[in-house]
């Protein structure tokens, strides 16, 4: 491989797809192009039949993925001026769980029968299958799964058991004609390569795949005698092993090589190595280079999602999942997360007063830390980690007639900051060491809000050095699977981009958020139980309807 | 006295003094007029002087008082199209504790040496003389001084004595010249009459007369030993007795005759009947014509003032006083109050959207009772009723990513009933029934306001006739000091204006209050003990400093 190699990676967000052109040797990047989907997120009606969908839907057309890497990869590629010789391999990232059901070749349903609302692929967001998980966690709590403490205690409605069983029992006939039922990540490594293949990060966080199984036959049985069969739609043989067509394949790893289809709709030259599918936040650790032990990568977004790679299993109180291999291969791999952030920033700006970030943010920075008297719960779209209940709600403490908007936006940060510091404390306290903090995602930008987070966790802030990180991250992928390098951790070093303590904590003000946190802590006890919030809750929904 | 006879009520609110002039037989309101004060309320530089005032100062101008009676009476008698040969008597009301130093003959110290900050009166919110206050309570608690539970267990800042010995101690040679301290309610009358006397109501409420006297000389001594002698600047005798030249006198009593330098300002005949004084919240009783035992009477507007007189006496905590004869003679009065109402709604419209009030409740009425999912407490200018805490701050809870301005400017509206629901049911558990509920003031131009009122109490509202209660209120004291009724109650039967019934609850909707009522309560309790909120409090205090 000579100096001049580069790798494609192609990041599929909620809207639109983005493709980079990265030099395999050090990570820069030379183009970029976005591509955004024709049909966006799919909430009210069926493209075609106008088909009314119901409350908490949100679908996609499979059709708009390919058209990515029709569009977006050339368009990269002009932009990067890179000849397509040059290109040794392509590697892709996806929302997750985005997941579909396929016929044995990998149709998706709704090319087939594209009236038939299940037979489209469900987007993370699709949440209407929160009656199915919860019937899950019930059945898996009472019977004392193994797995379930590997998830925090709670699968979320967003993951590929959930909404199975949605289809079974809502559309019994798209169950069974359903042969595969596949994640996004893996469904668009299939029509590059030809191939099917499973990723890890997938199987592990969406497919509840723990110590080498999935739940048994008899549990799914008790869900629903239909369900019994249910993973013989997925990977189910041991990791590299290939059974009834697929394997569960290593993150980094060859899936395949880009068939003549693939290279004719990308432009770039068939037989080039396509990485092992993987996961927007999962493959931003490589990006960052951080994925040794301990380094635990914020994607700080509309919502935030940690990812930590350790040489240690424990069961951390509300995390997402711990999986063998989830991240990088020989390590378990932590997720957490909380579920509204830059949303809630967001939320204020757009609903309570006439400032915008900019001008808020500006009046904030200029207060000294507790000068607005407030704390708040940074529950305004529930709590994801540390208490898995996405039924909680907001709270703010301590307005007087003197408060201004710039006050509750500044405690709206902070209290994201608190909730992340909550986290980082009962990861260490379960016995995972958080060794360095790396923050990755579009709140990066927010350099006083950056500082917040270095003040309240009371430790030196790392940042990504690329702005599409899930992006390059797939391009590291890519480079490994294309031989570059040995394994992710080389790649990462060589490609990521990471400055370390790019903020420091100021003592003084770490001093004073500490007072502020003992608050937040007092708050989060209070109403921790659900016991106010859920009752609030239970009276809007019987009031609404 | 004949068919047309009319009286004179003068409204001495914070910035403005309204007249108005009314028939004595019916209470109709012929003719009214404002005047605003032309020094308003002098919170930063001395007139003249321009001598810079502390922090939390708040001063008014006698000037201004007199000026009122000069422009306002004229006015109203003007628009009345009455002739003041029928003017059969005047009643003022003012805001309390105003409270000022004169001479002997009540020429106000300012007047003297208007360049001393001390000389002024002290408008009711001046705030200044906290530390004085908090001495008193802290010395009256530890002395077991009986006054004490009679305010709730806590005397304000506000009044007579904490303000008297402000003076004492930061300007003593003010306090030496002030052989009278006199509220505005009182001096009021002097210049009217030339005749000193001190009303009953300000008396009890603001001077801590209770039971025939006031606090001890040895309690005062054990102050400072300058204080010993304060009440010598007041009126000691027992009601009715004259000594040291004035009378603690009832309401609705005969103070004086107008004088002819009065009624030369006036345009009022010479020698008409001067009501005693009285305070605007507590003269309102008589213009809703609910001066009868358990008719509270709430005035509501930037606070809310609950005014009630009853036949018997208890210790309500967190009241702000009762008083022997304190709103009619023969009954005990009791006040209570809300720190901030309207003024929490004029500051959430001011800062938070940019929708106005009409608008928030066209859209907060529309939703059923709870679909909002909030709960907040009205401590927003801190708690008067049931905790006696300024140092208390506002709680907003259940917020989420889909939480609109109205829901929470529907949850703020909904707080502060649920407050004076607190305050009724801590008078009812005390042993005081309230028997109706009466509102006054400006809030009672919000229809919805008042059905939100009338579902979370559970009982009809009540509300008066008139949107000038103290004005009025203050011209049936002068018909009773006129000879025209008997006492108050047949003067407020015949004159006062009161709707019985105006709004009645919906059984649905009390029923659904009752759920959130049950939430506030918890956060109340949560929340009192002031553990939070005061520690976020004193950090906002360190940093601001």
């Amino acid at each position: 491989m000579n100096a001049n190699s580069y790798v494609v990676g192609v990041d599929y967000g909620t809207l639109s797809g983005r493709a980079v052109v990265v030099r395999v040797s050090d990570g820069a990047e030379l183009g970029s192009a976005v591509h955004e989907y024709a049909h966006r997120v799919i909430e009210q009606r069926l493209p075609g039949s106008g088909e009314r969908l119901g409350p908490d839907w949100a679908l996609q057309s499979p059709q708009d993925w390919i058209d990515v890497l029709k569009v977006a990869v050339p368009a990269a590629m002009a932009a990067a001026g890179v000849a397509p010789a040059d290109i040794v391999g392509i590697g892709t990232d996806f929302t997750a769980c985005t997941v579909l059901p396929t016929t044995a070749d990998g149709t998706p349903l709704c090319f087939e029968t594209p009236a038939e609302p299940h037979a489209w692929p469900k987007l993370w967001k699709h949440h209407a299958a929160q009656p199915h998980a919860d019937r899950i966690n019930e059945l898996a709590a009472r019977r004392g799964e193994s797995w379930l403490p590997r998830y925090g205690g709670k699968i979320s409605s967003e993951w590929e058991f959930a909404k199975g069983l949605q289809v079974l029992e809502e559309a019994p006939e798209v169950y069974a004609r359903a042969e595969r039922w596949i994640e996004a990540a893996d469904w668009i490594i299939w029509q590059l390569t030809g191939v099917e293949s499973r990723n890890m990060c997938t199987v592990g966080y969406k497919g509840i795949f723990q110590d080498g199984g999935y739940p048994s036959e008899e549990f799914l049985a008790e869900l629903n005698p239909g369900f019994a069969g249910f993973v013989g739609k997925l990977a189910t043989g041991e990791v590299g092993e290939k059974v009834n067509g697929t394997t569960v394949a290593h993150l980094g790893g060859l899936a395949g090589r880009l068939t003549a289809r693939a290279a004719e709709w990308t432009g770039l030259p068939e037989g080039v190595a396509v990485a092992v599918g993987n996961v927007d936040a999962h493959v931003t650790a490589a990006a960052a280079d951080a994925v040794r032990p301990g380094q635990m990568v914020a994607i700080m977004g509309t919502s935030t999602c940690h990812i930590m790679p350790s040489d240690r299993l424990a069961e951390v109180p509300g995390m997402c999942g711990v999986v063998r291999d989830g991240i990088v291969p020989g390590l378990w791999g932590y997720e957490a997360g909380q579920s509204a952030v830059g949303d809630i920033f967001a939320w204020f700006v757009d609903n309570f007063g006439s400032l915008d970030h900019e001008r808020l943010t500006e009046l904030a920075e200029k207060q000294a830390v507790g000068q607005h008297g407030l704390v708040a719960l940074d529950w305004f779209g529930g709590n994801r980690s540390v208490l898995v209940d996405h039924n909680l709600s907001g709270v703010i403490v301590g307005q007087t007639l003197a408060t201004r908007p710039e006050d509750v936006y500044r405690a709206l940060i902070e209290s994201t900051a608190f909730g992340t510091r909550m986290i980082v404390e009962t990861f260490e306290k379960a016995g995972v060491p958080v060794e360095e903090f790396v923050v990755a995602g579009g709140l990066l930008k927010n350099r006083f809000l950056m500082q917040v987070y270095a003040d309240v966790l009371r430790r030196p802030l790392s940042v990504i050095g690329s702005d599409q990180g899930p992006a390059l991250g797939s391009a590291i992928h890519a480079a490994v699977a294309a031989g570059a390098y040995p394994g992710i951790e080389q790649a990462a070093a060589a490609m990521g981009q990471r400055t370390e303590a790019a903020y420091v904590p100021d003592p003084a003000r770490a001093d004073a958020y500490d007072r502020l946190y003992a608050e937040y802590r007092r708050l989060h006890d209070f109403f921790a139980d659900g016991r106010m919030l859920h009752t609030l809750r239970a009276i809007r929904n019987e009031a609404g309807s």
